[in-house]
């Protein structure tokens, strides 16, 4: 006998990339920061005395929101801070979202949307993007259709890089009839020539909330940070009803607004990221791979037509101790997501791939 | 318009005790270990490298696991980390109790759980304990009457400190229909000469559960840490399907696998806070308060009937500098819970709880 909820009892898990302990493996499967974050972050840590430990943490982490708030130019109860983007996903399953209701999201998309919404027996309505990654012209009409209670877009998204301008996410919060989360995990990347940006419509659009990661921006992902910046009737129950208390430790909430506080270093990464994609995106081109224009820390590359497969490129660099994402569904199963490493990762990725390619050179 | 799913627009969040930023005041309302954790754990902190925190933590915390595992000599499938007592908490709502489905509880309770049951639209079903706060005899078959999916008891008891010996628990484990929690947050101070422990019982009934925590018994309430030892067919669905992919960050992990490692100093931690129940006990009681024996860190002291309320005792200590819990509930607010400090602490609590009932003195 099983004590599982049924729809528990039916669902799988969120399968991961892959995470090896070996120290000498080169991963670029899952889109961290290839820098470390601000030495800053480290003098930090070093200083932090366990005894403070003692006592529970600061409930809401007023003093990274109160950071947060000031460097986008919102109001303190815009901000909610949260154990990674996936918790404030999570939150939003659990305030909004009721047993049967609809998600609307593209395809393809972030992975564990789908969980969260089985693990809240609500539904995934899935709506195809065009060949070249951008959202069909009807998406907000088709999601309103499906009586969407939220609709989720990754922007950059994920796993192509494409970047939806801000004007378009400002029709769409005008346009959707349900809650806009805009999935800004890895906007950090986005070139600042762009002028990509609408984060002001927090305070216009009742409907509107982005997510924010330190995962990939700040090289923290093992620190389990990120927040929501979204209109306050959004933050307001997440923050007082449906949030873990204590959510975020005090070491981690100290870490994070150092972090957050150091724009020229993070700024600086992201644009030795930037650099290294065009060249890593050059070189993979030159290969017969077809790369779309990335706005993210993160390739997607299709494997030349006449070529090896993406599953055997994928194996070939995983014995050559290099990890890249291969994704075995339909529609993706002849692509690589390869995350943009250091130069000196990149240089050795290439040759590996190389070498796989064509062992007898 | 709200977004908020009914359930969620009607309830209200958990209300916390007081966490005065103030250094300087004597808090003993959220019963926090008096003392710091280990040594131990401040060199394990200098010596984290942030550049570490670049990857994501291990998904599982297994290094935490194992450590925990052979603590209580179960097996590493038995055992589940959690960002504090309150994600297990969520998790077994999420994972085991769907919308209408009855949890029972003992009245009083910690009160939390009605928070949770209100986020997952389940029920509370509360049997009221005995007035020496034991189970009533009939518990079991209560809860199994109420149809309850789960069955919560805090061991030892909170508000009161009162112990459920180790047998009475397993006569609840064979008894009950219901999965088991038992919710050891306090279970460390509980003297040894007790002899309590049943944590066998996850290898040999399918229901059972024990919740552990970092926060108390290793003064690391600011780490958010705490784990659940369970029957494997519990543990296994949070682990792998409803629990945030990467719940604990890589900080975490190490500083509470550090503290639980270093079981010498704990139990001198333990021993001391013990002796110090004892004495704040016995002068509690030489001032009229009626104390009954706790095994926890904490004590509930009934205020004289003659002399001053407790919420004027409470106001009066708070205006000293000194914060107990005062609950303004039915059937408690006639009482005061208070936090076992250090000796000094302690004694500041008792001239102050002097001068506040008796101010010409």
């Amino acid at each position: 006998m099983s004590f599982e909820r049924k729809n528990i009892e039916q669902m799988s898990g969120y399968s991961y990339g892959e995470q090896p302990e070996d120290e000498g493996v080169i991963k670029l499967n899952t889109n961290e920061n290839p820098y470390a974050s601000s030495p800053h972050v480290q003098d930090a840590l070093v200083n932090f005395l366990t005894k403070n430990l003692r006592r529970y943490p600061p409930a809401l982490a007023n003093g990274f929101r109160q950071v947060a708030a000031d460097l986008h130019q919102v109001d303190l109860s815009n901000i909610i801070a949260t154990r990674g983007g996936d918790e404030l996903l999570r939150l939003l399953f659990t305030t909004f979202a009721d047993s049967g209701e609809t998600i609307a999201v593209t395809d393809p998309t972030y992975s564990l949307y789908p969980v969260l919404a089985k693990i809240q027996d609500a539904k995934i309505f899935s709506i195809a993007l065009q060949a070249d990654w951008s959202l069909s012209p009807d998406f907000a009409e088709t999601a309103n259709r499906a009586g969407a209670k939220m609709t989720f877009v990754v922007n950059p998204h994920a796993p192509s890089g494409k970047l939806v301008e801000a004007d378009q996410i400002r029709r769409l919060a005008d346009q959707l009839d349900s809650i806009l989360l805009v999935d800004e995990a890895y906007v950090d990347f986005v070139d600042p020539g762009k002028s990509y940006g609408c984060l002001d419509l927090v305070n216009s659009h009742s409907n509107v909330i982005f997510l924010r990661s330190m995962s990939k921006g700040y090289g923290l992902a093992g620190l389990r940070f990120g927040y929501g910046i979204g209109h306050s009737s959004l933050i307001e129950p997440m923050l007082t009803k449906t949030r873990d208390s204590y959510n975020l430790d005090a070491i981690s909430q100290e870490l994070a607004r150092v972090a957050l506080l150091d724009q020229d270093y993070a700024k600086e990464c992201w644009g030795k990221v930037r650099e290294s994609r065009t060249n890593l995106r050059a070189s993979l081109i030159k290969r017969g791979f077809e790369v779309p224009a990335s706005e993210a820390n993160f390739l997607l590359a299709t494997v030349p037509d006449s070529g090896l497969s993406a599953e055997t490129i994928y194996e070939g660099l995983k014995s050559r101790q290099i990890l890249v994402r291969f994704f075995n569904v339909p529609g993706m199963n002849n692509k690589l997501r390869i995350t943009v490493g250091t130069e000196a990762e990149n240089t050795r990725l290439l040759s590996a791939l190389d070498s796989v390619v064509n062992p007898s050179t």
